[in-house]
C-alpha cells in the first residue's frame, strides 16, 4: 500500500482528488487530504473508503514534519510560497514531492541533494505551467527529431467563462484568483522578437496585444506575460530568434481594462484616504483632472480619447464606475476598492461553466521551406466543482503521481515536465478526460 | 567658544562652510568639517584658522561618537537616511543637530526626549525643503493674521540652468543628483483640488503640468510633487480645498521627458541582458514593436503618435538616443542607461551657473473679495562651487545655526521652521544673500 498525502484541498484540488480516490482500489493507495479547513478536506474525500481528511496548518512544523514523514508522497497544492517548507521536510525524510507550480530558486537549489538520495521533486505539472509545457515539448521535439529549425515559437493561455455561459461585454469572469487578475502584468514583460529583445512596461501592456482565434472558441487577444525570455533555456530554444508567451482574454477587453492602468486604479501600493466613505464615482474622479463643469464620465472620456458611445466606454458603464454607490472598505488601494466592485460584476453564475484556452503556435524552416504548426486545447469546465481550471490543474497532476508510482516516471531530482519520458504518457492519458490539442500545419511564405 | 560640527562637505555645504567660518571671529566658533574624502573637507576649509578638516565615516560608530561628544551643534549634510544615526546620538550626549532634509519618522520620534533634555532638532531648513516652509508660512501667517481665509495655495520649485547659459533643447542640465532626476517621481503623486483628493500615477505625471512664469526668468511648467496631501498639517492648512506643490522645468521638457516614461527607459528595477554589447539605437528599439521595414525614428514616432519633425523629436534626437554608440555598461538598468547618456549630453559647462526658482500662489477670500498673492523667487549661481542650489540649501542652514548660538532661536525638540520666530529672522537675513522673494497681489474675478 502506498500512501500519498495531499496539502491543500481547494478548487484547483478537487479533479486531483477525485482522480486519485478514483484509482485508490485498484492501485491499493491510501488518500490522506490536509487543509487548513478540515470541512473543505472532508468534502472533497466525500467519505470514500481510501480518504482520509484532517485539519493541516503549514506554520505548525511539528505538524508538517509528522504528516511528511508518514506519507510516500507528497503533492503541495499549497499557496506557491509554502512549497520549500514541504519541499525541505521531503528531502529530509527522503520522500518525493509533486506541485503545479513554478519552482522557486530555493526549491530548485535542493536538485542535488534530491538525486543523490534518489528522490523526484517534479513542479509546473498544472495547466500553466505545466500541460504548456508538455504539449509545446512534445511538437518542439518532433520538429527537431525532423531536422527542422524553430525560427518562433508563441504560446498563449487564458482563464476564461465558457462561451455559452459569456454575457456580460466584457466577455470575462472570475474563474481564479480575482486579485491576481486585478494586479496581472505589474512588472515588465521580457521577449525576444526577430532576435532582438524587448521590454513592455505595465503601462504599455495592454496596448501590446496580438489578435488570434483558437478553434471554435472564436476570437482571443493575447497579452505579453512577464518573462518569456527565461523560456529559451527550458524549452532548449537558446537561439530561437522569437520567443512570446502571453496571456488570452476577449477581443476590447485589453482597451477597456487598460482605462484602470491608465488612471492608476490598479495600484496596489499606497491606500487611498478615507475611502470607506467614497462612492466608485468619486474613486474614478480622483484619477482624473479638475474641471469646473465636465461630468467625470466627460472628463474620463476626454483624458484618454476615448468616445463617450465607444464600447470600450460601455464596458466601464457596465461595471457601474459611474455610480454613487458607496465602496465602504477601509484603508483600501485602489486595487483592493476596484477588485470589490470586480467580484461583484464578473462573479460566476450558479449555472456558469469556465473555460481554459491554450495555443502554441511553431514557424520552422525544414528544406527551403517555412511552416507554421498550431496547437491548440479549448476546455470547458463540467461545474462548479470540476471546472476546467480545476481539470487542468489537477488531472496532470494525479496522471503523474500515478505514473511515478506505478514506476512509468522515473526522474530523480527537481524537475519540470520537459522531458519525453514524462509529457509523453501524461499527455497521452490528458486525452482521456478531454484535454485534447489539435495541431495544424500551414506552409508560410 | 562655541564648536560646530559639520558632517559631509560636497557641494552643497560649500556655502554654509564659507558663512560659519566667515563669522567665525566675530561669535568666537571652531567649525569642524568631517567628509569620507579628507581632501574634500581640506578644500573647504581652506586652510581658516577657525576650521578644521577631518576624515570622517558615518559608519564607524567610535568616531561617530566621539565627534559628537566633542561639539556643541552638529550639522548634518550626510545623505538623509544617515540622519538618524547621527541624531541619536545628538540625543544621547545633549547636543543640538540641524539639518536641511526631510525629518525622517525615526527622528521625528526623538522629540519627546529632545524636549526633555532641551535639545533643538531642527530639519528642513534647506531650500525644498526650508526656504520654501519659511517664505510660504509667512505669507500664509499674514493673510491668517488679517482675517483672509486660503482657498488654494501651489508652491513649486526648480533647479534649473540659469538662462545665460542655457544652450540646449531641453533647457535643461544636472544641476542635482542625475540619479534623481531620472528616477523623479516614481510613486504617485496625491494633491487635493478643489476639495477632491487627486492621486496620479508616475505615468500619467509628465501629462498632468500646469505653465506659469517666475518674474523675469521667463515661462516654466511644473508636474506635481509625490505627497502634497501632508502639508496640509505642516502648513496649518487642514481644511484647504486646494493644495499642491510641484517641481519646475522649462516648457516642453515634460512631453520630451514622457516619451521616456512611456517607453519605460526610466524603469530602475530590473537589468537588460547584455547591456554592455548594446548601443543607445538598440535601447531605444528594446521599447518598441518588432516591424519589417520601418525605422527605429519611425516605429518611436508611430508609438507615441508625435510627428517627426516636432520639438519632442529634435530633443530626443539632441540627446543622441538614435545613435549607434555603445552603452558600454554591463548588468544596468534602464534608468541606469538613460543616466549615463543624460551625464555626457545634460552636463554643466565649466563657466556654468545654475538657478533656483521658486514660486507660491497663495489664493484667499477677504471682505466678500477673493485675492491672489504669488511670492517668487529667482537665484542665479555665483559659480561652480557657490551655485545656486548650494547657497540656497547652505546659507539658510547656516543663518539658522548663528541665530540659534547667539540665543534668537529658542525652539526645543524635533521641528520644521514653520513657526514664526524661526523664519522671520531667517527670511530677513537671507535677503543680505540675494535670497529675496517678490510678491505681488491681483484681485481675482
Amino acid at each position: 500500500m502506498k500512501k500519498i498525502l495531499i496539502l491543500g484541498a481547494g478548487l484547483s484540488s478537487s479533479s486531483l482528488i477525485k482522480y486519485l480516490l478514483d484509482h485508490s482500489n485498484q492501485y491499493d493507495w491510501k488518500v490522506r487530504v490536509g487543509d487548513m479547513s478540515l470541512d473543505v478536506a472532508k468534502g472533497k474525500v466525500d467519505g470514500h473508503k481510501n480518504g482520509e481528511a484532517i485539519k493541516f496548518d503549514v506554520f505548525d512544523e511539528q505538524q508538517r514534519l509528522e504528516e511528511i514523514k508518514n506519507t510516500d508522497v507528497v503533492i503541495s497544492m499549497l499557496p506557491a510560497r509554502f512549497h520549500f517548507l514541504v519541499a525541505e521536510k521531503c528531502i529530509e525524510f527522503e520522500k518525493h514531492m509533486i506541485t503545479a507550480s513554478y519552482v522557486s530558486p530555493e526549491v530548485k537549489a535542493l536538485d542535488e541533494e534530491a538525486k543523490a538520495k534518489g528522490l523526484l521533486l517534479l513542479n509546473e505539472i498544472g495547466v500553466d505551467p505545466g500541460i504548456d509545457h508538455m504539449s509545446a515539448m512534445k511538437v518542439i521535439d518532433e520538429i527537431k527529431a525532423k531536422g527542422g529549425e524553430l525560427i518562433s515559437f508563441k504560446s498563449s493561455t487564458g482563464g476564461l467563462i465558457a462561451p455559452e455561459c459569456d454575457n456580460n461585454p466584457w466577455h470575462y469572469k472570475f474563474t481564479w484568483n480575482p486579485r491576481n487578475v486585478v494586479v496581472a502584468g505589474q512588472s515588465v514583460a521580457q521577449y525576444i522578437d526577430h532576435g532582438k529583445y524587448k521590454y513592455v512596461p505595465y503601462h504599455q501592456l495592454f496596448k501590446r496585444i496580438e489578435k488570434m482565434s483558437v478553434l471554435d472558441a472564436g476570437e482571443f487577444e493575447m497579452y505579453p506575460n512577464r518573462d518569456s525570455l527565461s523560456y529559451r533555456k527550458t524549452y532548449g530554444l537558446e537561439n530561437i530568434p522569437t520567443l512570446l508567451r502571453g496571456t488570452l482574454r476577449r477581443p476590447g477587453y485589453s482597451e477597456a481594462w487598460n482605462v484602470f492602468v491608465q488612471l492608476g486604479a490598479t495600484d496596489d501600493t499606497y491606500q487611498i484616504e478615507n475611502s470607506e466613505k467614497l462612492t466608485y464615482r468619486e474613486f474614478i474622479n480622483m484619477f482624473l483632472p479638475y474641471d469646473e463643469q465636465d461630468t467625470v464620465e466627460q472628463k474620463l472620456c476626454n483624458y484618454r480619447s476615448i468616445n463617450m458611445d465607444s464600447e470600450t466606454m460601455s464596458r466601464l458603464k457596465w461595471l457601474g464606475i459611474f455610480e454613487e454607490t458607496k465602496i465602504g472598505i477601509p484603508h483600501a488601494t485602489p486595487a483592493q476598492i476596484l477588485q470589490k466592485l470586480l467580484e461583484e460584476k464578473w462573479a460566476l453564475g450558479s449555472e456558469d461553466k469556465d473555460m481554459i484556452a491554450m495555443q502554441h503556435q511553431f514557424d520552422y524552416k525544414l528544406n527551403e521551406k517555412t511552416k507554421r504548426i498550431t496547437s491548440s486545447l479549448v476546455v470547458i469546465g463540467k461545474d462548479q466543482v470540476h471546472t476546467a481550471m480545476s481539470i487542468t490543474v489537477g488531472i496532470p497532476v494525479a496522471i503523474a503521481t500515478k505514473l511515478f508510482l506505478t514506476g512509468v516516471i522515473n526522474q530523480k531530482g527537481v524537475i519540470v515536465p520537459t522531458m519525453k519520458d514524462v509529457y509523453e504518457p501524461v499527455l497521452k492519458e490528458l486525452e482521456e478526460y478531454g484535454i485534447v490539442f489539435v495541431e495544424e500545419e500551414t506552409e508560410l511564405d
